[in-house]
């Protein structure tokens, strides 16, 4: 079955798009994402060294058909955001970016405002924005109005593993959006990855729960086959949830 | 890795146990059975032709490594129950058993006491015992007791495909239990069967949700896929829920 | 408006029932206990000094139109159930007695067998039984059969204040039953009993939510007023749960 | 106790506010509303005939200790807002005002940028803002930032009735506000009012559930009793939820 995801003029054959983050080495790192089977690997541009083309961790992640997806992680408004995604650009030769503008040191939730207007200039500029955002059905709408490729929204805060937390939301945002609908932080267990995609969500975005797991390449893998479970049972169409049963087949007096 | 599941004298590569209701056709029932390469697939002795050792369900499921579960659904009492499962015994020449009392026609929901009554004595008849029952752990224990050679909770009203709605009983019987505890009724979905694993159940069964898919055998092999990736997960140790994240790296002053 | 909640032979105004268990002062249980407004509190019989007509804390609980219930907790099977009881009827003067069956010290979940034999004999033997179980819809009807004058489900494991987390269930046994249903056990907070109350639960019983409380006597107040509010609600009837809004007036175009 | 809600210069005893739409006649809200106790009611701007000042809805709700408060329901952006508001003022002297900006008519959901820059301008203008929001920490901040005396994050979707949907929002925003947290929309019963005052929410506003109710008038009653329970069971301090129960006392051997 062809059942490719189309982002701009890219696509992808695997759902799960990865993160760079708390891995303990780079070496884990490099295996735990080859076995993910990840095509889009975001990587915070803080942590790149930009002056350097041998970079260890960008050479650890890079393989043929793996895209690399800078993110603006760090940066606090608009401006840093433009300027991040430039400097992303130009180190790392690509126009993709993830854009992510979290003031708030501690639970690192996005800024609806700033990320509107970063992602309205970053649009003109020319690049393919990758918006992380909160499951707002409006600022969805609005983003996908001022032509960012997809939308971000968040299942639970960053970082906190406690799954698909924005249900009632995600599912309106699937039912609107033009873009595809990729869930992005909060995802801490495959299970939470095969809900997202049985809702309709088009990938998900996936880092702490495989990088701080005691075997993160087993994990890559678990996360892979339950994206690609939920996706199936998507296409297939899940039963609906009923009241109560309906016996298997009329009970049948074979006892008598 | 080796992770076999072992019940009484036999083992287990796959950790998926289906049902035969509910299929549209007997066709459509042999290609998903066989897409979801489970092992142990339960049939209701009230739909076999006992008489009939050319049965053409029973022969539509049959295949190497298969083990017939002959399941006593329709019994209304530990008597009918015991009455069946010799019945089941003679026909299918099968010692295993599935029981499954529930007097309640309309939520199926299984007998407590009938169910330990019945165990005790199937036991003593000699046969391998599966006892579907409420997720109460007492009752997982007395079964246990009895020597039953797993234990099957329910994760909700079995045909409602609600998914695991006895989670904090479902936790205390997995921590508590001396056998396999297999979660069985209510798994609507591939997330779900994933959950259940990553709790750390030992299987699940699944049924409804496969079988009324718009497409069994795709939905077979979503279930295989995410039964392995629970359990995978499970192994692999999941993150910790935290309340709030920590930030991937120090957040460095690039920007200035 | 005349709702009294009805159980054997008694009536009650209030129908919030009350425990006495993890209170720091018998002064500070009265007063908490007087505030609830409570008819019935449970205690549990180890914890009287059967021998002394003057126990201190019996004489802090009773009040004109309080009942006491003694309850077995401690027993470990059906056996020493009716033997307390017996001594209960002796030296508290009341055949009502709540049966309580938890042979496991750590989760204190009740024995389904134990206690359906028990209640049994209390039945004959005379016995008011209100039998403490798992929200087990065919145990409940069980014990109706068997004359028990209500059922009291749990609603989580005891002394967690998880609150409702066998709603599935209980909606099963508030449609079946016809007898009283008492949610006992788990719930944590005014809104959680509020919340049973407006499934059709007949009362409810709280003991560690008031009794750990900084301030007992004020949250028995709020737990009365919760109870009080929630079967208000029910009998007036509540909203259906919509998938999405109804604006609440024409969209006129007042502002063109 | 001591313990008003304090919003601008306005004290208020009640923490219930109230809505006016979708009841089923005047006489029937009048009496709800004032069942309720409430002391603050919003209005759509677009339902009071302004130039008559014998509006007999305005009449209707009108009580002594009863503040209006009118709302933009009906605009698309702040432009209109900002212009509605101005009407409001004028027609009900009163400066303060509730935004609400939805562009979508299905869902109702509110837009998070139109609402900041409306916010922002209504604050200069000397209006007391409430503003209607997704339940977006950074948002709330951005908002009290800009000068509203109080945020209004939703608890679902409005007009849904399904509760605390945004709790793991709605906590941060609580956590990190140093203006009111009301909730508003969603909340479809007493007990999800209840639970939003034990969460440390300073006030609900409710409608739909008490004016679609059977019986508005006792719904309000119940209302105004849960949201007073709530409010106080989180002033006395919750018990905290456990894994596991602690018996109440030690097991004595009365019974040997």
């Amino acid at each position: 079955m062809n059942d490719l995801l189309k982002i701009a003029d890219k696509e992808f054959n695997s759902r799960l798009f990865t993160g760079t983050g708390k891995f303990s080495s780079n070496n884990l790192m490099s295996e735990a994402l080859k076995a993910s089977e990840s095509e889009l690997i975001t990587v915070a541009l803080k942590r790149v060294d930009v002056d350097n083309s041998q970079d260890k961790m960008l050479q650890s992640i890079m393989r043929p058909k793996v895209n690399l997806l800078p993110n603006t992680s760090g940066v606090r408004d608009a401006k840093e955001a433009v300027f991040a995604a430039q400097l992303a650009r130009e180190a790392l030769e690509t126009n993709w970016i993830k854009l992510e503008i979290h003031p708030d040191p501690k639970y690192l939730l996005p800024d609806p405002i700033e990320t509107l207007k970063a992602a309205e200039e970053l649009v003109k500029l020319g690049f393919v924005v990758m918006p992380y955002i909160h499951a707002d059905p409006v600022l969805c709408k609005r983003l996908e109005d001022v032509g960012t490729q997809c939308v971000m929204p968040l299942g639970a805060p960053i970082g906190t593993n406690k799954g698909i937390k924005t249900l009632d939301f995600l599912e309106i945002i699937i039912e609107q959006s033009n873009v595809p609908v990729i869930v992005d932080a909060g995802i801490g267990s495959p299970s939470h990855a095969a809900y997202a995609m049985e809702l309709g969500a088009d990938a998900v975005l996936v880092n702490t729960a495989i990088a701080v797991s005691k075997n993160p390449t087993q994990m890559a893998v678990a996360f892979k086959m339950a994206v690609e479970a939920g996706r199936m049972a998507f296409n297939a169409k899940l039963a609906s949830v009923k009241k109560h049963a309906e016996a298997s087949s009329p009970l049948t007096s074979f006892l008598n």
